[in-house]
This record gives C-alpha cells, structure tokens and sequence, in this order.
C-alpha cells in the first residue's frame, strides 16, 4: 500500500532502485514449451518502450512488438519487461535496437521463426519502422521468413 | 422479472449458483452440421473471456476468438458460453488457454481446420496474443493449416 | 407525402401490407449481364438483416455481406431487399441463414463464384460470423473459392 | 441446447411463438430504486430497435437511447428487451416513436426526467434523429429539461 | 519468474489462493492529500470489471470510472484494484454496483465530490449505463453535483 | 425491377426525368405535429447535398444538417430529399445555401427554433462549414438561439 | 475573387455553364509516361462521384477508386476530374458505370494492368461495390489480373 | 491539361511563380454579408498550413482553424488561400502566427466575433497549440468572447 | 550526422550525456508574451512523458497536457522538453507528478489560469488521470478555474 | 532558447537560412549495415512533405513512405529530412516526385529492395496515389518487387 512505504519514495528519488536502466541481456529468462506438437505463434505487444538517442542523447519512445513461433522454449513475459526497462538509459540506432532484441530472443530460446518489429515516435518529422525476422537454418521455416519479409507492411 | 425474484440476489451472493466457474470441458456441446457439400468457416467472437493468472491468482482478460471449418459437427453457442465461463476462477498460462481451448473443440468435433486467439489484455505494459492451429491429418486441410499460420498477425 | 396518405399509419398498424416477412426465395430476381467480356465482382452489403432464433423465437440481427462473381446474370438489388425482408419473421441458426442465402443466389444466377458472410450481433457476449463460398464445378473457380476460405477473417 | 430442441426450429418457422411483434406497452414493467437519497441517471442503448414505416410498410432500424433519472421506481431492462420487440410488425412515423416510448416510460414509473432519442439509418440518403424530454411538473426538473433540450447535437 | 513456481498452478487451480472474490469493502485504502491548497480531479478507468447477475447468475461485465475530487484523503489505486476483484463471484444489479462503490467511496475517504459510471456490456442488444454522483452536503459543492448530472452522456 | 424497365435507361439518359434539379422552395412539404405538449428536437443529417459553384460551375459537395424544434408543423422527410435535390444544377455561395434552407424551412413551417450547418468538402486544402439559426421572435427561444451559436463548434 | 464577379451567379444559375454533365468520355486525357524502366502504380481516389438511377432518375453518390499501371502514356488527373463531372445528370447502374470507366481507361491508354471499384452509398439499406480489372492480352498481367480479383476485399 | 504545358515544369523550377510564398496581409479580401439579419458562423478549416520555425528555419506544419461571427463583410475562400501560402517561407512562432491570422482578419473585416486556433504538428515530442479569440468592444459579444475562452479544449 | 560520430554511442552508453534526467525545475525557462491586449490559451501536449513509480521503481508513462492563459510570460517549448525530461529516473505518485508540474509553471510564470492533466498508462487493468488548475488569486481567473473544474472529463 | 536568439525571427524572416528549399539530391547521406547476415526492412513515414504544382505553381501535401532492404548502406534520418526539405520550393508532377525519390535512394545505397509511395492530399475533390517500387537485377529480389507490386493497395 502506498500509505505503508511512503519513506520508498526519497529512497527511489536517490537512484537506489534494483531495477536495472542499462542494456543486459542475461534479464530475458524462458520456460518450458509444453505444447510441442503444434506450432503456433506467440505475439508480444510492448507499447512502452524508450531508449536513449545514441547521437543526442534524448530519449526515444516506440512500440516493440515480437511474434515467434517456440520450438522447445517460451520467454517469460515479466522477464521481458524488466530486459526491455534494461534499455532505458542505453544509446543505440532504431535498426539496431530491433536487430539486438531479435538477436537475444534467438540465443535464449532458439525459435522456429521469430520477428521484431520497433515502431518509433516521429523526430523532426518522420518516424522509423525497422522490421527483422529469422528462421533456423536447413528448416521449412526458412521460406517462411522469406514469406513474412515479403509481406511486411504491405497493407 | 427482476423484481419478482429479489430473493434470488441474496442466494447467488452465498455462492450457490448453478453455473461452474472451475474449468470443465464436458460443459461444451455440438449438433449436426447441415451443410457438408459445401466447407465454410465459423467465427466465434468472445469479448468477455476472463481466468486467473496462475503465478499470481489475479484476474486476466481476453477476446477469444475461434474459426473453425466444421467436418460433421458444428460446436453449439449457448455451450460455448457456459464452457467459457468455467474458466473464470481457473489458473493457467495465456500459452495454454488458448492451446486448451483448441484441443477441447477438437476432441469434441474434430473440425477439419480450427485457430484459437487469446488477445489478453496488458500487464506491465506487455499484451500477449497466442494463436494456435489444427489441421485433420493426412488431408489437403494441413496445408490450409500453415499458410494460415503463416499469415497470422501479419497486417 | 406523409400528410397526404396517413389514413395509411392505422391500416398497416394492422398488419395489412404487402411486404413478405417469411421466407420466400421467389422474391430474388436478376437481369443480364452486359459485361460478359470481363470477370468482375459484385459486393452487396445489407447492415439491416433481421431475423428470429430458431430455438427461441427472439429477434437476430446482423450484416449480410455478398460477394459474387456473375456468369450471365446480376441479382437485381432492389429485389434482393424484399428478400432479405422476408426472414424478418423466419427463425433459422446463423450458420444456415448464412448457407440458405448462399443457395438462393446459386439457384438463380449460378455465379462463377460466390461467397456470403453473416456478422450477427453477440449473445450473451458471443458472436457468430459464418462464411460459405461455392465455385462452379470443373472450372478454374474452384481453385478461387479454396483460396478465398484460406483467407478469410484471416487480418 | 440446439441438438436437443431441433423440432422448434420448425415450429417457430410456422410463426407459432409466444413474443409480440404488435405494439403493446403493457409489457414494460418496474421495480423498486432502492437509491432514493441520491439523483442518478440510467441510460439505456438499445441498437437493434427495427418497426416498420407507416407509409410504405417497410422495415425501419434505429438506435434508441433513453436516459431517465428515476424517483420511486426503475424499469426493467429484460422488460424493455420484449417492449421493444413489440414495435417489430408495428407502423409509426420516427418521430412518433421517441415520443411514444418516452410516454410509456412516464405512464409507468413518473420519472423525476427522462429523454429519448432515436437515431434511425438513413432513407434516400437522410436520417432522422428525434430527440423528445421530459421532466415532472413544478420541479426543478423542468429547469433541467430545458438546458438538456438546450444541449442537444450540439457537439 | 514463471518457470520457478511451476507448482503455483495446481495449487490455484484448487481454488487456493489469497484474493478476495466476494464483496469486501475493507479492501479499500486511501493516504493522505498532500495538495489540499487546489481543488483536483483524480479520475480511475477500470475496463477490466466483473460481477454477477442476481438474478440468473452469470457473469457481467462492465468498465468502471470513477472521477473524485479529494477533501483530506485519497484512495489507493492498489487497493482500488483489489476492492474491484471482490465483485468477481458477487451478485447485484448494474444500478446497485455503481451506488455501492460509490458510497463505499464516500464512507472511506468522504470527498468534496465523487461520480461513479457503470459502463456494463450488452444483454439481449440492450446495455446499461448508471451514473450517481455526491458531493459533500452544506457545500458549494451541491451545486457543482447537480451541474454534472446535468451535463451527463449530452454529447 | 430492373430487368423489366431495360428501356428507361435510354429515357433517362436523354435527360428526360420528372425530377428538378433546379432550385425549387415549393418541394418542401410539412405535416401536422402530433405531440405539441412537449418541446423536441427533429435533426435531418444528409450526406448527399450538393450543388455548383457560382463562380467556377463547378459541383460542390456538403453535408447539410438541421436541427429544428417543430411548433405546429413539421417538415416531411421524402419531401426534403426532393428539395434539396432541386439545388444539383443550382449555383450559391456556401454561406449562401446555408442561409436559404433555413430560411425556406422557416417559410414552411415556422419552428420555434432551427439551425443549418454545411459541411463542404475542400477546396484548394480549405473546407467551409456555415453555421445558422433562428428563434422565434419575442419567445424564449431567442435565448436558445443565442446559446446554441455559443457552443458551436466549440470541441 | 468572388466580390469581383458577382454577376456570375445569376448566370450559372441559368445553367449556362462551360461544364458537361452529360456523359462524355472525350473528355478524358492523357500525357507521356517518363519513367517506362519501372512498373508502377498510379491510384486515384474520387469521392465526389455522382450520377442518376436509371430506373428512377434520383441521384446516387459513390466513390471511385482507379488503380493502373501505366504502359506509354498517365491519365492527366484535371481531366479526370472534368470525365467524372460528365455523369452527374447521366443514368447507369452501379455495374455498368464501373465497367464503363475501365474501358474509357483501357480506350485512351491501353494499360498494363487496371482495376476500377466504385463504392456506392446505400439505397434501401443496401450498398453495392462493383469491382472490375482488366490486363494486356498476351502479357504476364493477365495473371496479376487474376490475383487481384482474387483477393479483392478480402480482409 | 498537363500535357499541353509541359514547357512549364521547367519555368518553375526556376522558380519563377506568381504565388507569394513571403507574408503579405493584402493578400486577403473580402465581399459582402448578404444575411446581417442572422448572426451566424463561418468556420474555415485549413490543413495544410506550413511555415518556418525562426529559431532554426526548419518548417512547421499546422491546421488552422478560423470560426467567425461576420459584421459587414466575409473572407473570400480563395484570397485565404493565398494569404496562407505567404506564410511559406516566412518564420514566427506559433503564438505569433495565432494572434497575427486573427488580427489580419479584424483589420479587414472586424468581425463581431472570431477565433484562431493552430494545431501545430510535434517538435521534440511536444505539439503546441495556440487558441486566440476577440469580440467587438463594448458589444455583448464581449461576453461571447470570454464564454468561448472558457470552453476552449475542455473536451 | 549519424555516420560521422559514431564513437558517440559507446560514449552514451556509458551514462555521459549532458541531459538531466533527475527532477531538476530549472530547466523550464520563459519568454516575453507580445500579445497582451488579448486573452489566450496555449496547449502543450506531451505524449512521451515518463517517470518512476515511488514505490517499486518501475517505469511509469503517460501523456501530459498542459493549457495555460500567459500573463507576462511564455513557457519556453524546448526548454518544456528538457524540464520533462529530468522527470525519467524520477520517481512520484501520479497525483504528485501533476500537482508538482503546474506549480513549477506558476513559480515561473504565474499565468492568469493554468491547468495540466496526466493520462497515465494502465497499471494492473486500472489508468488513473489527475486533473489539477489553478488561477491568479483575487481575479476573475478564479471563476473561470471553478467552471473547469466543473467541466472536466464530463463528455 | 527562444528567448536569447530573438534576432534570428527577423533574420529568417529576410530569407537568410541555411536550409535548401530547392531540390538537391545530394543532400541524402548513408552509414554502414551492421547486420548484413539477416534481411530486413526499414520504414520511413514522412507525413510533412510539401512540394509545388508543376503547373499551377501552388503547395502540394502528401505524406512520402519508403520501405527499403538494405544491402552495404542505411539511410540516414536526418539527411533524409534535409533532402525532403529541398522538394519544398520545387515543382514536379506528383508521378514524378515518387520515382525521384526512389531513383536517389537507389543511386546512394543501391538496397536489395525499396519502394516508395505519395499519399497527395486531394485536389479537386481527386487525390492521387503514385506507388514504385524496384529490386537489384538479376537478384531473387526481382521476384520480390513484383509481389510486392502486386499487392499494393488490395485492402
Ligand atoms: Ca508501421
Ligand atoms: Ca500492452
Ligand atoms: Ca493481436
Ligand atoms: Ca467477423
Ligand atoms: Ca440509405
Ligand atoms: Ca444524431
Ligand atoms: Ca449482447
Ligand atoms: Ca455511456
Ligand atoms: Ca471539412
Ligand atoms: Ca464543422
Ligand atoms: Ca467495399
Ligand atoms: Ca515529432
Ligand atoms: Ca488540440
Ligand atoms: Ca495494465
Ligand atoms: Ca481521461
Ligand atoms: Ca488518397
């Protein structure tokens, strides 16, 4: 209760928080797929993403959104939001924001098929959409990479 | 009439109600499909889907939506309502729910191609919207089944 | 003008007027096509449908969406309004308005291709959308109408 | 359940049920507010209203809003549900049907005020909206009405 | 982390877990108005509101809005969320929800002025909107109360 | 039907129809109201206005919309669509049409209060929306009209 | 400046207008196309569409959309604008008037690929949407021809 | 037509053009108010402003919106149009261009009432704007003027 | 340029940039109003605003409006920009972080009325949106800071 | 700050900037791909572009989209907004502002993929959509392009 703790807030106002503002990827934690005998698609919508501008330094706002199809594993969803708060006070380009998130879902849980899509707020004007998917190699899943990159905001 | 049934209010406040809110699949029911020359879909769109995050015990909220090709059996709506309702004091995984409810449809009609969406609503700031799918195997409808998951979310 | 035939308010208040509210198929008709040269659709959209429910007796409402590719006929749409007025007072399941509709149409004009949507208004929280389509046998429409059902609803 | 009941589909067919598509205002009923020592308002949306037009017979749609603050007593709304329904078969000009329904509304609970509006789908490309209120005599209600009368559309 | 209390789920599933799902109005909290030098709103969206009907038992749902202005305390957005949770197996009528958390409200924290608005989804095409508002007696704060009810749902 | 007229095609496309599409207050009808005991609001919403510029001959499109409070008459809706169809081929300013409709309307019928607004389409990256009304003199009304052009537009 | 010219007014309003309102497809004209190397689309959207029922001789309204891809010559789109205003006092039906704008297209440019939708408002509650496309005989585009009616509204 | 003038895509780029694109008041004009018997409104809705920012000469982008109350005169369409264009490569901050629109049309029509309002596009994630309004001193337009003020964004 | 500074971005990733991101009030800088003979608004709305949450340190997001009647004195856009910028890693109530914001506009400006507004994001379902205002002391401003208060959310 | 360069208003006012409002193509810079191993695309939406009439000399609006594959190089932001600015005072027809502006980004960063679309606001009631696209010869992205042409716009 907020009326409990009051004394948290100046504590918090001094930066003593355990939440952690700078890029880490080891935060992503996963869990047991439990329904492997069919693929289906899992999609994480996260409307409350900022990082910092790696040139000026100003903060940047964008909706992530992750669709993947699990193979073994899935990513936990509080774990995905305290590695998305990791890019709080971390610079990087918005292509290579959604190439690093791509790249760490990959390594945790190695998807069949995984994609990222980072719809970044307009600065001076024009606003950036980066999107980037993967297969595993040698698999049916490569043309379907293929298939989704094809039809990327083709509305 | 509401206001010739007032006792009723105090008897459903004590719990005593006829209604189940813990997960029961016998409660969904089907009838025969009328129309077998021609295959169609049916699009079932259920806005008031609420169960238990089972980490927590909160409530979570979805829209489910279920579109099915129907083989000899169509799934009755009423059934589909109180089905439905079973999960309100029932805990499980966004994962699961949507994978349950797709293999409840199957063992009762196995349809020749069914999806199941969950879009739960935000917690932390993240949205999660699993789909999942079914084909009859060895039939034309497996193929239907991977392009469809092909396109999913895919606007 | 309403001020000149208002005589005309009591005597349908009776239920004296020549509108038919059952069922009846003879009501559709149709006129040549005087573009044969080209394959074109045709999409009717009729947000005003109304109809009873079989099981009990309570009025449906829904949005009736056609689509049709004519061959040597078009439905002639002032026609196809009386005969959607005549399931005003018919009870019929969602799934089979849906199909009915669909062979009326087939039955007069035999389209290349057709396919007709329900968007009935929720029940207790649901909503049924059924989708039928149908090609003519042994022509390169068949394909068409497999095609239109992988991608239906499917956004 | 539908499976068990497939013989009413043909019974109803027959227009044998026990709902009445003829105006009939008796079938609104009340219950006690249980609230009296604060003014509240209840609005009602009711979107599937259909009557028919008493000039040329043929079927009407609208939206009908009421909004009414009550004194001693509430209307029902599964009362209202079959009220409305009686409207079905039944000829009135649009502007008829505001002030009907707000009048047999004030017959049956004397609300402290109450508005109706009737917002029907367009004919020839023009749509009626009639807006009618009410308040109880030598009350300073009917200052209220005045000022909600005065606000009306204007947005 | 979800992949740690992987037992959590059998035991929530038993119905064993700490929330509150009948009504409990000592689940609310409030703190204190640390700005009592200007008069503000503090407005609460909850879409995520559900109860049941006393009179057939099956669940409702509704968004709740909750619009106050503080005298000495404020309610706690927490325990707000848990106060809303002990609807979840509770039965009362649409217009008796948004009296009682009203007056729950006004028992707890006792502002200058409170509105609460039911937004309840569709039953049988008819939805129900309540709205009550208070403000405290001998006050200009009466005045500002019948002004609001004045202004209610006139766009 | 259409495919018993086939001919009128021909007919028409010479030119040759009983409807005016030159400016024609005569069009306007009206009928008795029925409910004088009670002040309300009529509003007509049509979409499908339009007419040429004076001064290029061009088509202008708008959507007019009245909003009126009948006194003993009201205006007959088939009528108005006649009505302002007789301005197709006709030339006036924006401000101009806005004025003439209700000043014609006033001719007719003599309402206690009336406003017009039209909504043009743009023109050179502006659109021009003119807004009149009118209150019967030495009435109440005159009060009303002043504050209905206070709120316009105001969002 | 419209003070300067006041007289105009008068003058138009006599119907002598440079304009043509009866169908003309003279009218329409075309300029070269520079960039041949790449295939690409050129799309108008026409909302001010109007022309006249031939059965009833009263206006409809529609928008019309016109997507092609050029071979060796572009619509010039002023011209466009002056072809449309040829239909305002001209009957058709809504599938002829889409056919017969593709082929005025198809007469003046002969394009690689052309589709024509035209989206009328509702008559009777019902709205039609005629769609037609055409491709060079002999050419890979008589494939993409297909596939665009394939997927033509099908969301 | 395009194709006759092709000479003059050249020309322009010259950047030889008639348009005034640096600030110039004459540029607005004005006709008579043919209905000073009503008092009515006039709203000019204006999307496609852009001007420069005069700290960085970098442009901005703004709809701008002019309701007024005329006196004697009216602005002329066009002459807005071009007067807006003068704004082009002209730099004020976004109050400035505000209150200055309004004062030009007080110096060349003095309205009874008027008011500007300039949604400017985001800059740094922060969109301004400004809301500008007068009435004729020592009128009950002065009143007006406050009332509207008073109502400004209070959605 | 991005590709000529890319040492910039380890640079930032290791926290050395020159944006303050702790609540510091003297960011916020002014300038002169030059129209002071007119009474008006200006708007600042803020989409990326971000803070703390005082109690668990999570990341909290809202909108920010700000409307203001100057006095002597503007609120500097940019200089906005960075103010809200240091609120980042700043934790406070909702409630605080409005209250806190007007009144470091009114130490700066101290406009004749101010008001601000904060739409906080969903946490666990439920938004809160702080509404607080304020006018110069002895004023007619006070007056009109009662009115919006009194018009606050009340659509 | 505003408030210490107040000099530079009137300077810009005199035309003195340093931006380039005339067309000039090597104001478009690039940057390394980093992630060179996976295909992806990248979104700019630049809905401020204002260009001139070729014809009539008067401001163009359209919001300019291109989606590009990178291969060896990225476009970078800021000099795309530069190069966007200098459309500003030039004129082209807006079929040909489309192809230029994928010809430039061709000649600097040759991508595997890109395509560029100009949504022009209406002129005459008419707007036009341009829609080019092209993929590096004699690549599997040649098949691409054409897939991607055939999708556009078939909503
Ligand atoms: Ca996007
Ligand atoms: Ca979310
Ligand atoms: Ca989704
Ligand atoms: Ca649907
Ligand atoms: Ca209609
Ligand atoms: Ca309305
Ligand atoms: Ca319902
Ligand atoms: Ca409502
Ligand atoms: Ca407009
Ligand atoms: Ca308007
Ligand atoms: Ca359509
Ligand atoms: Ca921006
Ligand atoms: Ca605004
Ligand atoms: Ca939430
Ligand atoms: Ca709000
Ligand atoms: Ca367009």
């Amino acid at each position: 209760m907020r009326n409990k703790n009051i004394a948290g807030l100046t504590h918090l106002g001094s930066g003593d928080t355990s939440y952690i503002f700078q890029y880490d990827p080891t935060l992503l934690e996963c869990f047991d797929n439990k329904h492997p005998e069919h693929d289906y698609f899992v999609q994480f919508k996260c409307p409350e993403f900022t990082s910092l501008c790696p040139m000026t330094g100003q903060p940047d706002f964008a909706t992530i959104i992750v669709n993947y199809i699990p193979d073994k594993k899935l990513v936990e969803s509080k774990s995905l939001k305290l590695y998305l708060f990791s890019f709080r006070n971390h610079g990087d380009f918005h292509e290579d924001v959604v190439n690093i998130i791509m790249k760490d879902f990959i390594a945790l849980i190695d998807p069949k098929y995984i994609e990222v899509v980072g719809e970044f707020t307009p600065r001076g004007g024009i606003s950036i959409h980066p999107f980037a998917n993967y297969a595993q190699t040698g698999t049916k899943w490569e043309n379907f990479r293929d298939q989704r990159l094809l039809s990327y905001g083709n509305k």
